[in-house]
């Protein structure tokens, strides 16, 4: 958890600016930074207009400063480490020490002023994926700007004009930096903080690596054959519960940066999609679902009342999605009778071992697994659960 | 075609209960068993409430027994040997001697009991898709519930409390077990039995294999290079079709349980969709299709009048799931002169011959096949035909 | 640019008929050809009913002539060339010189006849996709009619009843038939022309080659592992601009006839989608978007007022979908050292290069690339302009 005094005094960040002149530079905002992967509980906000803030599932929501009427953010694109999950880190490329970076909030009509520095070893830039705003602003490398250099900030400015669910990430090499995890959230909350209110409002990314077991760095040329789907760069067990109070109305708004379609699918309870990345879906053409396909670069906020107690998966429903560090090429052993070969194979390799001669279900097994390497099964799937009288938004002391 | 007395009389199956006690075991409710492929006329219900029965393509409805008030059934997971079409079977698991196991019928406020026998090789768990039940109804293993260990049953209690279309599969081992064909379709008739009613109903699940030519086992492990996508585990010219009569009002539900999405696209009329797993769509909120892309974990009841008489196709949209054993990685010799290259071939192999030179389409070749091996091209798809004054179910006397 | 004349004086063929008589093939209507792959502006009806007609990205409109109140037009399925972009061209099938062969256009009620001539080495048919019509009429090889042998022509006949957007392609070897390039679009306007009005309408189809780099034909056994994702068989930076005024009600028309779902995303506006190729979607139905997923074999028309001036994407949201010639297979060096490893492969191989240590942005980098191959990056994505009092569609000009 991090304290707002955290973000004044943590491990901060400010850079030599590129596009802003060298006095403009001085004054860049602070960079906020935050390495860990629990679940942040959301932080008030400190002034500008009020609003509900969201709670970014194992993430957090970027500090801002408000200066001459503008609500001022800096990210900084940045080499991060991510845990996985316990006992797996990853080399990803994110903002601010996370991927995906922070979720960024802001109010309807809010002036926001985004200072972009690149801290990778490539040129970037920034798209705000569903905003209107100046061409300008857009962040298309090659057709709306220059990329930014190594090394150079790049400032952005455009009014947040309509509320809804917004995502962030580059528009340049974009293939391989959101495969290396580069993306973030982004809410503009309604100007009457009771519109649209909800009793609890998550928000993740789906995002996809490959990285071959035993090694850290995600293949960004795979197309198809990923073996980490995760949430929010996270996987099971390291996917902390959304939780919730019987009765809660709550919504939870998911965006897909991967390469495929993900039918997310909710146990126990039915809902409704009621917003895109393009505005808030009016009543009379929403569907009752259990599983909504989100294709990639759309965002979907399903909302539902949590009237039944207990603990109810959250998951893709495309079942290989659920495996860690999944080998999609063994070959099928079920129901083949591997118990003379097993004995005339251990006679030249002593600790050879049969596998999956009755299913795939291997508890019990005792395999050694490769350095840096999650089990398969069992993953990624968020938990939500419903307590009484408490409000609480941590996994562990949930 | 099953009889009623073949429910009863039939190779049924009794097992040792686990969960259940040595008394409750003596008074387990019949598994009834069906192994043929055929789409069996629906039943009318013997007992409880009445409801329009759906007719499940290729294949069957469970029957039950009232049991004080109860409504129970008894789904027997085990090994079964399914006809994917004429010539070619699969080594596959399912239930009660199918893949997909029997639909469950059952009609809004009935409560519901269901007796789960493990006769597979390892543990399993059955999940209730899209009900609302009790959290220790879910059947999540290792969640809400131990896995079932091979050789007993468990039950599970629930109100059937909402009308609609729901599909059962393992929560447990789910990427082995549901790409061997577990699953099955549930619908929940409305307590008003003229409510959302219809002339025709038809429900299929999607489901997709991989099993290498001359093989009959599906490699478990693949999640994306399937050669075999089916229409409830049979596939071209191994579907029946559906038979309407002109003018008739015509609901067709489909569930995916595969890996992709499934664009089901019919040809001669336009349909909406008018149900999905969470519900029944409002009016206001219907979109008129050809083409309905139907997601992993989804269900879609499609309706539409039968106006057009003839014989129409029902189809994947995607062009290689409608080839059978189709093998990606063949290269593309349109084109290619190999006429001066098959005569030298010829003098080493004498029955060597050349392949596509003017394209797929390979009619009047006589290429010798694998062992059950479907032939490529052509399936699947279901044709559904109208016709006057007839009302049959099945394909062989339509 | 094709001129009326040129469609009535070009490389129009006329060739023996099959299914019609031999009075009749000599006055088979003529079959325009056009080999080129700019947008074409679009004709205005020479006779027949008026409509607005639309503009074909990178393609054209196919002339037709009336006859005893028959709307006649002629489509020869060919092999064609196709310039992909600038300096890379591919082998396919297409029609009347291109693929996608010719938008139809027709208004609701016409009574339409087509010719359909085939000079592919291979069999075919033809399905029009979305229509109406008499079962005979709907194209399925070996279902509804006998295919096409190839030198002979086939007669369609159907009233266009309702309008709307569909699509043409094969139904016969049609796996082959459509990875080669055959398809096409199809609008039927409204009978009364200010219905459905807006002041720009754009149609295009989604397409998918793979072919490998130095080589121009495609792998049509391929069914996901395509390296060329197209904009009517275009890539970047050959895919033209969508030029329109500020203020402008744009339609766009998009099919996709690829083998996945592409979520096209546009930027700096919000959409709806106002039609299907099952009809037009009551407004009570509709969703805001700025990223909507077409699933194959669905048409979606989305609709927008273009307020903000500028050049913005619009684009398929798979990063892969925007590489051209992408191999997905290159490992990922990121992070890694090659310097040490470069000074000794020199020593056996002088010309060899490292690549990736950074990134994948390639700015500088002079690799040299096979023949007939685009550099990887970048495409495929059209651009839509806004400029002010101008009405031009093509792109050079604009």
């Amino acid at each position: 958890m991090i304290s707002r005094r955290g973000f004044l005094t943590g491990a901060a960040t400010v850079i030599g600016a590129g596009a802003v002149s060298r006095a403009g530079a001085a004054v860049l905002p602070e960079a906020a930074s935050n390495g860990d992967a629990k679940t942040n509980p959301p932080p008030l906000p400190p002034n500008g207009r009020t609003f509900h803030p969201v709670v970014t599932l194992n993430g957090w929501s970027a500090p801002w400063r408000m200066k001459d009427g503008w609500k001022e953010f800096h990210l900084v694109a940045e080499p991060v480490i991510r845990e996985i999950a316990p006992g797996m880190y990853a080399k990803l490329w994110g903002y601010n020490g996370s991927s995906p970076g922070p979720t960024i909030e802001v109010v309807e009509g809010d002036k926001v002023r985004m200072f972009v520095t690149n801290k990778l070893p490539e040129q970037t830039t920034m798209h705000w994926h569903g905003q209107r705003l100046a061409n300008g602003m857009d962040g298309i490398a090659g057709l709306t700007q220059p990329p930014i250099p190594v090394g150079k900030t790049w400032v952005y400015e455009f009014e947040a004009s309509r509320p809804g669910t917004f995502m962030y990430h580059p528009h340049a090499d974009e293939m391989v930096q959101m495969a290396m995890g580069m993306m973030g959230f982004w809410v503009t909350h309604p100007k009457d903080s009771q519109q649209f209110r909800v009793d609890r409002d998550f928000v993740f990314l789906l995002n996809a690596y490959d990285i071959a077991p035993g090694s850290s760095t995600p293949q960004t040329n795979t197309m198809l054959d990923f073996n980490l789907w995760t949430f929010n760069s996270r996987a099971y067990p390291g996917i902390d519960p959304l939780v919730c109070r019987q009765g809660d109305r709550v919504r939870i708004r998911v965006g897909n940066l991967t390469m495929t379609n993900h039918p997310i699918h909710m146990h126990g309870h039915t809902f409704e999609v009621t917003g895109t990345d393009g505005g808030w879906v009016s009543k009379s053409a929403r569907w009752p679902e259990v599983t909504t396909d989100i294709a990639v670069g759309q965002m979907r906020a399903i909302e539902f009342d949590a009237t039944a107690l207990g603990d109810w998966t959250l998951h893709c429903h495309k079942a290989h999605h659920t495996m860690n560090a999944m080998g999609h090429t063994v070959p099928n052993m079920i129901g083949v009778d591997q118990s003379g070969i097993i004995e005339k194979i251990n006679q030249l390799v002593p600790s050879y071992m049969s596998m999956g001669e009755h299913g795939g279900a291997m508890n019990g097994m005792a395999m050694p697994l490769p350095t840096n390497t999650l089990p398969m099964g069992g993953g990624p799937r968020a938990v939500w659960r419903y307590r009484n009288g408490r409000h609480v938004y941590d996994g562990e002391s949930a």
